[in-house]
């Protein structure tokens, strides 16, 4: 390997140079790059070619380097040097590096591998990721990443690995002020917010959007089993505090345990008779360091406690260090995280740095505290729910990508330059998925529509897609038609109105059965990447699944949950009931259920198509109308794109 | 003064003693009192007895003490004694105060006063706020509290202070688990947490959540001054912690400044080429501390500029204590809000002591840094706002406390045990209040419900309320009668219920027109504390009004927005605008606009009828509909108590 820092015009004679050499590695510290501009996105591209001549793997440019404590190698040019543990870090910024590495340094954390990924010309996450998943020397990986290079792909590999590691991924820039930052710091733009966020959570992975929070989940999770469920005790000097950490505990999806009669019995014992024996149990002000051992020591042993959250306060003879002391004891004998808050400054520093020493995840903050511990039972459970073969098995639905019955007619529109396939393609496809659609005929003949209306009535008429794209903008949508003499007349008023505003001479109209209305839903989908995101190496996360309350109340509830494809049953139905609305389908206040069913089969019927069908950027299906038996999609709205 | 820490049961007698030398005041150490049970409470009630007949006022019992440092005084068993500041802090756990006493001894915050409040047998958080409020050595008061004695009063305090000082508030408890722990802790119970919430934020009180953030609060307003505006820049020596801090600070309500271009121009003369001046302006890693100082100076400058986060991580040849020491000295300068946020552990401690000593308010965590400065500025936006002579005037209504036409009537009707008044004496104080109601008859008489009804069809009829209390359980509302066939059938279908229900023999129905609807909403009222709460000296902070979306969606969406009474009606107005139904008021996507200003006028009149009847335990006006005009109370149900 060879490491760089060399202005950047002259590093890629050097690579050269190093290829005679049989050089397999370079690692480019040199900034002036991508990240200054055009000029330097042009050397970044010849650097990158020749190092694939020369078959030598680039890490860079632009990079602090990289410590790797195993090998005992420090190629960076960081300050200090890594502390040795199991944790792989990897990060898109060198500063972020920097930070991480003074706190590790502070609490005693250790890493196996410590990278900084820079411009990615080469190397990019998904080869380290790749990698750290099957070396045994890695507990925990960490990720910063200001824009991830390939994410259908990466969450294949989570999906796929045999090993499962807690991955804690941070992505910032989820604000429209921060992408602009973004891409004047490293080029790169900011993928979608919401597909990101859809795509970590159903593939458990874990997202951090703090530093310090980062810090402390890799911590938790490289120093600490996962609780096995989410029951709490907590052990505390202190009042006040013990009521805070409940408040924090419940905020953040905890419960307090229920603690059992004979561990009472058997903890009454030890304390004092004013002492609280409730959840949080208060050891008292006047504590020394064996009044805290006992009951954490029985609490352990209790099986409706999964977890411990100790609170100190530094009061007049409280033995700081030598709690933390026997905290340390106490947590070797246990599998249950026993998680101490030591609340102060000056003076509980030391009792703090005994627990890091002896790889005991401690706080300052009650809520880093109960975050850790939340986020590590989450993981757990949601590892547990991505197992069950339903869940390992949502990827074969990728099987059929481009393989719909009307893929040619799709792209021949996609050629003439169509942003919207035909009301007959999309009718087409509609029925190829599945979709529950009403009874309708498109037709510019006053007599066929009139014949098909004769046993439908009431009937809604309306313009077809393609004439009009929004159609309560111009007066072309008319509801609750109850007889031929009406709806003669309010043919002949849009089929005037298509004319003056879409130009053609003789339109068609689009009638249909009118469905009695129960519940409105919104069904959508939206493209991450292009439409060759489910192949190989593309950048984007692929279509996202979006469902909820429809009508009036779209805009204002913004009650929207959603999935990314692939997505199994089980997910859909998981996000759906995430839904407000879905407390209505489900019969609120003793009214009639309306069929949930069905609408996860919308939300399935949708996955499908975009998967037949992935030349589509964007779709609608505005509004479903969910009654006890169907989930009708009234309109359907496409959109294509390459 | 004289300070006890004997055995709770020989208190009261060395009080005796003090009395007879004259003592005035008390301070009692001591615990085992009210917090240990009935037979402590007794003890304690007996104390504070023997305290008021001897003139002694009395802090405590069950208290750390207190410190005083304008007067060198620390009559209290802390571990050490607090450095000299502007903070004025009381709480009522021992154990909050010392560890944030040890906190503040990190990181130097200084205090004139610090005080344990304990049981408050006598002295309480009402009397030390009023104290401090007017003693100039007090900038800024900060109180842990359990519960609050006096909420109304606590209220009117803050209000009618001639000085405005911040008062930042800590009240846990607000799940029901911790409520359950706080009985336990000091034995008192914590007051409706919506009120809470309400009552603070309508009155330019703070609220803090976690011990770091109170502790942070008091900093950034003891040591800084609030931002006169939003507009935030960014100085960082790195540009992933530029990002992360830019989608804190648009999550927490801040913008990013748009820096001018002279200053632009002004600063590219000092920094390098490849330097980013676009806000975060990144200073670049190589940033030593004199390239910190020219932008921050320079930004300071800048009309368009509010407040800085300075945000640096430790970097190779980083000058961490120097460039704190700049930013002290460009801090000094000016008067708007420079935050410094240093991102690491063991390298930048001594970087921040150095901010500390010189009091800058200085952060390990972005969000901190962010959190506090977002608080200053929404703090000093709500005080401008309730400078307002409206909402300063806004106390004038409660001169009307009990002073109804019906005032007698209700409490007659109260002797007698009755949870609800009359139809007739809901009907006379909701006419009085001036509220909108449809036209309706009660009656027992066909021929007078069918005389009524003919010139309004379609009609409502449904049992009264004293007859059913939950209609729509018994089929007791019949909606959209279009003829007197139907209404007469029906008049005996409910006449047949309400028998069988009520025990009644010939029970009077209501008959109302249908009113055509648009938006429904539901507003209600509920009161904290007794029906003396608007009198001196009473718990509870009196009625919370509640508006927002009604109908079926008002379980499933909460879109429920409050006020307390005494309200202004901008403050009516700016809590009914934060609903989402609110939007739909205001006319969404090119609808009608319903009547905002009868919704408000509906409001108000909510408000004048609990203070003109504070008998009046909670009121549910549901639905109100809400059309063009109008703002109708279909129904109106009234529980009184006292």
């Amino acid at each position: 390997m060879v490491c760089i820092a060399i202005p950047a015009s002259f590093v890629s004679s050097v690579i050269k140079d190093a290829a005679k050499k049989k050089v397999e590695a370079a690692i480019v510290i040199s900034a002036g790059f991508k990240e200054t501009g055009e000029k330097g996105a042009k050397i970044e591209k010849e650097l990158a070619e020749t190092c694939k001549k020369a078959g030598i793997r680039l890490l860079g440019p632009n990079v602090l380097g990289m410590i790797c404590s195993k090998s005992q190698l420090n190629a960076s040019f960081a300050a200090s040097t890594t502390i040795e543990g199991d944790i792989a870090f990897l990060s898109q910024s060198g500063a972020f590096c920097t930070a991480m590495l003074d706190m590790s340094l502070e609490k005693k954390l250790g890493f196996s591998h410590f990278v900084s990924l820079g411009n990615k010309a080469d190397i990019h996450e998904l080869d380290l990721i790749d990698y750290w998943q099957k070396d045994d020397a890695v507990k925990v990986i960490g990720a910063y990443l200001e824009e991830i290079s390939q994410g259908q792909e990466l969450l294949q590999l989570v999906r796929e690995s045999d090993k499962k590691k807690p991955l804690i991924v941070f992505k910032p820039g989820q604000s429209e002020e921060a992408k602009k930052a973004i891409s004047s710091h490293t080029g790169s733009m900011a993928g979608s917010t919401q597909a990101f966020k859809t795509a970590i959570y159903q593939n458990g992975i874990i997202e951090a959007t703090e530093i310090n929070q980062m810090f402390y989940l890799m911590m938790g999770f490289s120093w600490a089993t996962p609780p096995k469920g989410n029951r709490v005790a907590v052990v505390t000097n202190a009042g006040g505090p013990g009521i805070i950490t409940t408040d924090e505990l419940i905020a953040q999806g905890m419960q307090m345990a229920e603690i059992s009669k004979e561990t009472k019995k058997e903890i009454k014992k030890y304390l004092p008779p004013t002492a609280s024996l409730d959840n949080p149990i208060d050891v008292i002000g006047d504590a020394l360091a064996e009044r805290y051992r006992v009951p954490i020591d029985i609490l352990t042993k209790d099986k409706n406690v999964d977890a411990i959250v100790v609170v100190l306060t530094p009061q007049l003879i409280t033995q700081i260090e030598e709690t933390a002391k026997l905290i340390v004891s106490s947590a070797k004998l246990t599998d249950k995280p026993i998680f101490p808050v030591f609340l102060g400054g000056k003076y509980i520093l030391n009792g703090l740095q005994r627990l890091y020493e002896k790889k005991i995840p401690s706080f300052r903050y009650i809520s880093d505290a109960v975050g850790v511990l939340s986020t590590m039972y989450k993981y757990s459970k949601i590892q547990e729910s991505l197992a069950s073969a339903e869940n390992r098995n949502s990827a074969v639905v990728l099987k059929h990508t481009s393989k719909g019955k009307y893929s040619k007619q799709m792209d021949k529109e996609l050629e003439k330059g169509k942003e919207t396939p035909s009301e007959e393609l999309v009718e087409n496809i509609a029925r190829e998925v599945g979709l529950d659609l009403p009874d309708q005929l498109i037709s510019r003949d006053l007599n066929e529509v009139l014949e098909f209306a004769e046993d439908k009535y009431p009937v809604v008429v309306k313009a077809t897609t393609e004439a009009i794209a929004h159609k309560t903008d111009v007066d072309a949508l008319f509801l609750n038609i109850k007889n031929p003499n009406d709806l003669e007349k309010i043919f002949h008023r849009l089929t005037k109105t298509i004319k003056r505003e879409s130009k053609i001479l003789k339109p068609e109209v689009l009638v249909q059965e009118q469905v009695s209305y129960r519940e409105e839903l919104i069904i959508g989908a939206s493209r991450d990447g292009a439409s060759d995101v489910y192949i190989h190496g593309t950048p984007g996360f692929g279509h996202l699944i979006l469902f909820g309350k429809g009508g009036i109340y779209t805009e204002v509830y913004k009650d929207i949950e959603s999935v990314l494809v692939p997505a199994s049953k089980a997910q859909m139905k998981e996000a759906l009931l995430k839904t407000k609305v879905s407390q209505i389908l489900q019969g609120v206040r003793g009214r009639k259920k309306l069929s949930l069913d069905k609408v996860i089969k919308t939300i399935q019927a949708i996955q499908k198509m975009v998967v037949l069908y992935p030349q589509i950027k964007s779709l609608d299906l505005n509004p479903v109308v969910v009654t006890e038996k169907r989930a009708i999609a009234l309109d359907i709205k496409i959109f294509i794109e390459n």
